[in-house]
């Protein structure tokens, strides 16, 4: 079998590989400030992205304002602390864990979904969530273009989107779905850090991939 | 400003940039076989995606039973009409759009998004939907690393997730979310079919990025 001939260079794609591999989900940040063009090229990439019937439905939130970064923190710290009781047994465990760096990470952003939009945006009539799947991939552009700028970003998903959209004056139709640290790291970790804190272990993919159709008793 | 010292070589960064930038949603395949090697490299390029909580919902399964494609095919294209209707005054210029290319590509994948998983999986208490988002990261991981291979990919949600995870025989809490359609192609389109074709044009970045607070009026 010949390879395409669209196929990058072997160097090319090393590079891709590179980045898809080392990306993290990153907490821990140093303050130093993000350069302004390389901000405005990660947002690029993440515009970029495929979106359903091109509704392009993501909004970026660019926080600046410091009384605002400590009110976002504070909805972050009272999710964690509720879903530490829900944690049940393992609510001390999680409570050492670090989930997030909203006040040391260089920039600060919330990710808004547009939920519904017109009837011309097709392919989420059985499938409402696409809308959401689109602001994901544009949130994973952004990781790894962020990444490879040596910058690191963490999703952090604990907070009640009612709430802070409330804080930052969303119309209704608009959901946030991210709050995205960005930001210089000392380092970048080696694997998964909920693996590395010895939280969960990832399976192989091996286990996850099935043909024609799907193997019983296996979720 | 100093860049990070973790950032990639130029030549690196500029292959991610390009890869991010020549995505495309494909729905014209050429029916050559796609190289087994390739195939594993791609979905390893997913299964290295972030997921909530390290919580891996997604499941990949491979379609190689001709019969199965076409039953596959038949579901989107019931779905392809009933979408059409719903459209109203713009039916019939959606009936001439190419939506899918299911016939035709290489290969063929059902992605399958589990959902709920176990009260371990945090960061999805408030937004159950963060499941999803971690699925779409990885197809978008999938989708970059195939494009970077020369293949083409099209992310298909025109159709009836039941139905669809019936004929698989999915369990209850497993939801079909994506029909990808992975191929060969005879070229890649400069930019975004659906503005190609006239049906949609994209927005700038501009319109899309705010600062502190959502501005009056703008969904």
């Amino acid at each position: 079998m010949n390879p395409s001939p669209h196929r990058y260079s072997d160097a090319e794609r090393a590079a891709i590989s590179r980045v898809i591999r080392e990306r993290r989900d990153v907490r821990c940040f140093l303050p130093d400030p993000v350069d302004p063009e390389t901000l405005a090229h990660i947002l690029a990439c993440a515009h970029a992205a495929p979106s359903v019937g091109l509704s392009q439905p993501w909004r970026f939130v660019r926080i600046t304002n410091p009384d605002l970064r400590a009110r976002i923190y504070s909805l972050v710290e009272q999710e964690r602390l509720r879903t530490a009781d829900a944690l049940g047994p393992r609510r001390a465990e999680f409570l050492r864990l670090k989930v997030e760096g909203i006040r040391e990470c260089g920039e600060l952003f919330v990710v808004g979904l547009v939920q519904g939009g017109s009837r011309e945006i097709f392919g989420r009539r059985t499938l409402p969530e696409m809308d959401l799947a689109s602001v994901a991939c544009a949130i994973e552009n952004l990781w790894l273009a962020a990444r490879a700028e040596g910058l690191g970003v963490g999703w952090v998903s604990l907070f009640d989107p009612l709430a802070l959209g409330e804080l930052l004056g969303c119309p209704a139709e608009v959901r946030p779905v991210a709050v995205l640290c960005v930001g210089h790291v000392a380092e970048f970790d080696p694997g998964p850090r909920l693996a590395i804190d010895q939280w969960r272990q990832p399976r192989p993919l091996t286990e996850l991939l099935y043909e024609n159709r799907w193997p019983a008793g296996t979720p």
